[in-house]
């Protein structure tokens, strides 16, 4: 039985997290924390959630668990990492903090100096189904973002093979909670539920660097993303809608079987038949990555579907502290 | 050319006001005014409002037009409304503060003193189609609320002839704008999609001694309501389900006759054929109240649909400024 | 090893239950029927269900297995049991065919004449919490409605101890799914999503008798309900607003104190501290009922939620099997 | 005072036709038309529409109004407008009949024979800020598809000075409402509430030749799009995201300057400050496209919103109206 402690457990990834550890038979949640509501219930403060009780953060004994899951704001997390390493236990990290292997790049794009500099060495980037032979063992996991999953899950096997002929286009479009649960006018329900928003399009949202850090170590150091990430009103799920051109030689039936050869022995990747569109409703609720393609005139459209709070947060971190453990994959996340 | 100017444009109530006050061919907007976003146009703060230069209220000229609106928080209202008055402007006012006549039960449900308590009983209560006798050249109007509209005009005709026979229970189900426009947790997108929550039931919401007091000035003021709000995913539109026990000796057909006929010649009034129900779509982006009714053992089941916005507020409002102005009652509002 | 069998898998009730079959360790599906889309995939035909071939309901191999889950037409489940039981294998009815123990009353309500009468009196109503002492080894199961479910689960309590004073409201709220899958002009999308909509109300839904059935069961065959449903824009889900009077001699504290006493076992049932209300929230996705109360001048008021999908349908489906099988009754539904 | 004729009222272009034309003080509505509820009110029908009694389409009587609204599918509007232009009565069509002005193309795309031919010459595209010139006495008005309506308008200046550089990419996102009112499954509340669902992506959209036939026009014959639709659980409103490589030489504050200048005089055109980006809040239940733009590695991406039943078809079909007519092109739609 893996011993595990939850830090932050009151925002949406938290209590999925929390939600999902309920049904895995081969973990025992220790503690829970929250320094908003410490000494209640997760039940009271997040309708719906396990009866389990909160405690201050201060107060986690860190050193009596196996590992444990960061669900804190960027720059706390790097803080409390290091402090449970030094205890011994394993971190999987569900912040931002270890994402980005480089700290300049870190300060650029996240506002401050990275806290923990010393430890992104050893941070794996927990994209499970492309970095699983560097997790056994590991004892820090940086959890992808959830715009970075559905598109490298996209792009990979195009990397493999050199297939990307040019710039690529990523529109995406996001259920709300990936925007956290911390009250904001932006989000409040009026002004969401008529809307749909595109918003830090270009090259300005976080989730680019962390994508482009990932496509240059896997070979691609000069392809560069056009990213526009929209919010739509839906409380979860995460569509990436991908415009790829084709190297000159590669025909769709070629790349979609590349696809299904990179992917053919995922449990979590379902390669749709040539032509066929990933939707979120395919993937609501579950910890899967659905991928649809068509080509037209060279151009590979590319259609990537997860639910955000699921393969783009909570369910990949346990499918990671699956890995990590030695644990079969899939355990918790049917 | 009426002159007008509004206090508090940028929460929900105020903006759907400009937007209305945009259509009506005999009113100017003289100013419209934002304690948060002075000196910046309604049209940024608030996505698809018109291009208004939004004036930091203390340079309000409330002395150079004929009636200001006020979509201020309860408790300032009263205060600016003693002003205006003083000026010679005439206000109608959209908050709480001069709903309920007697100063301690305003005092109990708001929590303060009440700011101007010399002013109560000049105050008509702005239920049109009830108090449209006592509006031409008033000047303190108080706007009903949301709840108290849809439930009172549901309930007059059955107070001009005695018919209540008992104990009237109000089931009523609202969209969020009528929570207002502050963030908060409980309003956001992610807490209401996939929710419905009852709330304040009982006797415990505010509306409640506003409607009893309207239904003691009726005559009877023995009646007490039993209401339980909900919260319903939807931006807009309020129901209201009541539960009617009939007088003895009164059957459904001659209950909607009475209907039909205190209603004959309202504008905004829609009684539905007997046995159809009230829906929200039958009131979205207008000033009607739709009525249906149906009876079952002896008790009056009435569904009553308004739009919170229109009828539950700006529209109201407006109606309310073209009787006191001796305007086409209807302008601007078809 | 459990073997079982759905007929009419592409509906939302049973693409609910084999989702859920699919977590359930002791049970394996032999097969699953849809007349409209034989030799495909569910997945296909439902996204995000579980990639299950569907097989033409004529072929289905009722005889080899266990039980079989009936999600068909009412009328139709009536004839498909009868045969099932003919050939030894236990059925759960989730049609309204086996809830109304009385054929004409049937007749009545269903309009056409109860395909298999002889069976009715052996058939169980599947309210797990307040019949499961006849649930093992039963036969036949009639799966409760999802409006009775809330409603009974509700007033359960007060029918031990006679409570009730007096004749009941029930004011209700449902998720569109309660309306199935069939294409119709009222559940399309653009119609519900600005709408709220109540129908049948009084006494003319079919889950009236339903209730009153079981209310007669229990005790008090005088108990007549007002029942008003409401057409609600979100996906899934059931709230029930209740009010009740008091036999006099009772207070709030009394009849909490029963709920809690009467569901002191109950692994699925939650009652909330006096005053807090029932939301959605506390049961999307989930296969509890939870129940709040608060009283007023007398008047009970209660709110009970569940999911319409689970404890309102496949869930409790579900929950009969385990207690028919004698297998732990959270078995696949934590 | 004109008097104008809906043919196909009940659908949602045709409802919202009539809801503008009440609002518009110089044409008198003589007659509207339903071939499945004639004899019945369009309030019954469709609840919140005026309530305006329908007729039998055989017994319009065409030939007593200035203009006939035809609001109906695809090959019967063409057959139709012959009729009314034989009868001297102005046609402005809502369907795609004269969209296309080559036969073939309709053939290929729209799978029959074009029913008259003969007319394709002589229709108007009624894309009123660039077509506006041919409007005045035009006899046959085609008036634009949704996604052509925003897309078109985003491209229009770029054309103008040859600003494109390379193949462009259109990601769209359009509410249900443009999928039509028949009951279709794909449309039901349920399969729509929690999916985001792309649709005849790459070059299979009829929508594609309608905006290329106009690109053509205007002088890029060159121009072939790469077009994702995508449908949103929003009733109404439509975003078009679009990546257009910028011709060498261009940089954004030229091209954004360009956008300007083209769109200056435009009362229903709203040009953002660069940077910014447009938003379905911006233009519901308006007449007005609100185009944003950005620059990134010589890309521009262009977002333009428009309501899909208002500048995408009923709004622009009152547009198109005044202009034919000589009125003030504003007028009924502020």
């Amino acid at each position: 039985m893996i011993e595990v402690g939850v830090l932050g457990a009151t925002g949406y990834t938290g209590a999925e997290l929390i939600r999902l550890l309920g049904r895995h038979d081969q973990v025992r949640l220790k503690f829970a924390t929250s320094r908003s509501s410490p000494d209640q219930s997760l039940a009271k403060v997040f309708p719906g959630a396990p009866d389990i009780n909160l405690i201050d953060p201060v107060q986690a004994p860190i050193e009596d668990v196996d590992l444990v899951f960061l669900c804190l704001p960027n720059g706390q997390s790097a803080e409390v990492a290091a402090e449970a390493l030094q205890e011994g236990t394993r971190v999987i990290d569900l912040s931002a903090d270890f994402r980005l292997a480089d700290p300049e790049l870190y300060q650029k794009w996240y506002g401050q100096r990275h806290p923990a500099p010393e430890l992104l060495d050893e941070a794996v980037y927990g994209l499970t189904e492309t970095e699983r032979e560097r997790l056994p063992d590991a004892r820090l996991v940086a959890n992808p973002g959830c715009y970075p999953t559905s598109v490298l899950l996209a792009l990979y096997p195009l990397l493999l093979e050199s297939v990307v002929g040019g710039r690529v286009i990523v529109d995406a479009k996001s259920g709300v909670s990936g925007a956290g649960r911390t009250p904001k006018l932006a989000t409040q329900f009026v002004e969401v539920a008529e809307d749909l928003r595109p918003y830090s399009i270009g090259r300005a949202h976080r989730h680019l660097p962390e994508m482009e850090t990932m496509l240059a170590r896997w070979g691609d150091s000069d392809l560069r993303l056009i990213f526009s990430p929209h919010l739509v009103p839906i409380p979860r799920g995460l569509l990436s809608t991908l415009y790829v051109p084709l190297r000159s030689g590669w025909v769709e039936s070629q790349v979609h079987h590349l696809y299904l050869e990179t992917y053919a022995e995922e449990p979590f990747i379902t390669i749709l038949p040539l032509g066929e569109v990933a939707t979120l409703r395919q993937v609501n609720y579950s910890n899967r990555c659905v991928i649809g393609m068509t080509e037209v005139d060279g151009m590979l459209v590319i259609t990537a579907a997860i639910d955000n709070l699921r393969k783009g947060a909570a369910g990949q971190a346990i499918q990671n502290m699956n890995v990590v453990f030695g644990l079969e994959e899939t355990t918790g996340l049917l």
